[in-house]
């Protein structure tokens, strides 16, 4: 026998807002967002300051699914240059869902236009986790420039999940050859 | 003496949507699209079937502008290794300026969430056109492999882009090293 225990309306109210947001934008309304969780909209505000403050909890609260769906274990005793391949590998089989609409931490940033936004705040925060991944990796790896490296993977890591997301490229046969170029220009081992 | 030719009703409109869909976002409103171009509502739905194809008739007309700017003029004697890292010389020199976004194409269909629109349409096209160029340059210059290196520049423009756009790089000495690092894999001269 299993116990369900049903979601609390903050709970509803998060998951609504990853749905809804990710669907169809930061412009998604709050009538939208509390029907979708089944709470009125005197619940949520007694929940969350605003629905600024609602979309970036919902942000954040996604942020240790999205880290543990790209990162590899730590320490799993594979090269630095087989964990940085692994995260790519993660995303193009990510794109590959019907529902892939891109990454939503730049989406979100991208549609506010004001990176002072708290979830923009957030968005930000979480995707420069990811690059310092990239960076300590580099440098176990014995990069030649680290700081670059990183930045080049977060910027293929941007540009695969936007071009993935519009359904510009499915990524196949792009992303591994792309990142081993930059990974051998590094002479990472 | 100089003669100033006012702009007309229809092209004040794709001006207005134009910049204020590039600050804003598309979620932009009939209303505010119409008292930026000092033009009534009627005046509008009489030149545009709807606000969609107003947006985009606007990306359309600025493509030429967009071309204009990152391209560079045909058969000018350079290398085709010059020729694209020419294009990418101007993303870096366009990031710099304060009111920049992001590429405008690339905004809209992450923004509208639906490949179908028409403005989504008109972004696909000018952004394949720009992978065109990528592709007969690589062509051009003896590529290994031009299909690959043209999907690898436009991620890279797309990415670097992106990141940008929503100041989380400013592409100093990161694009110029990523692009080179690319056209080397690809044996390009």
């Amino acid at each position: 026998m299993t116990t369900e225990v049903k979601p609390s309306p903050r709970e509803r109210l998060l998951e609504a807002a990853a749905t809804l947001t990710y669907r169809d934008g930061v412009g998604i309304g709050v009538e939208a967002l509390c029907k979708a969780a089944g709470v009125s909209k005197r619940s949520m505000y007694q929940l969350f300051e605003s629905k600024d403050e609602l979309l970036a909890a919902s942000l954040k609260e996604r942020s240790a699914a999205f880290v543990a769906s790209l990162l590899p274990p730590a320490d799993d005793g594979r090269s630095a240059r087989e964990r940085i391949l692994h995260v790519f590998e993660q995303v193009q089989s990510q794109a590959g869902a019907p529902e892939f609409r891109g990454c939503r931490y730049l989406a979100v940033q991208i549609e506010l236009k004001d990176q002072t936004h708290p979830a923009s705040r957030v968005a930000h925060q979480i995707k420069a986790n990811l690059t310092a991944f990239f960076r300590s990796e580099a440098e176990q790896g014995g990069a030649s420039d680290p700081d670059l490296l990183a930045r080049q993977l977060i910027l293929v890591f941007d540009g695969a999940s936007a071009r993935a997301g519009i359904q510009a490229d499915d990524l196949t046969g792009l992303i591994a050859p792309t990142v081993a170029a930059l990974l051998d220009a590094a002479d990472m081992r």
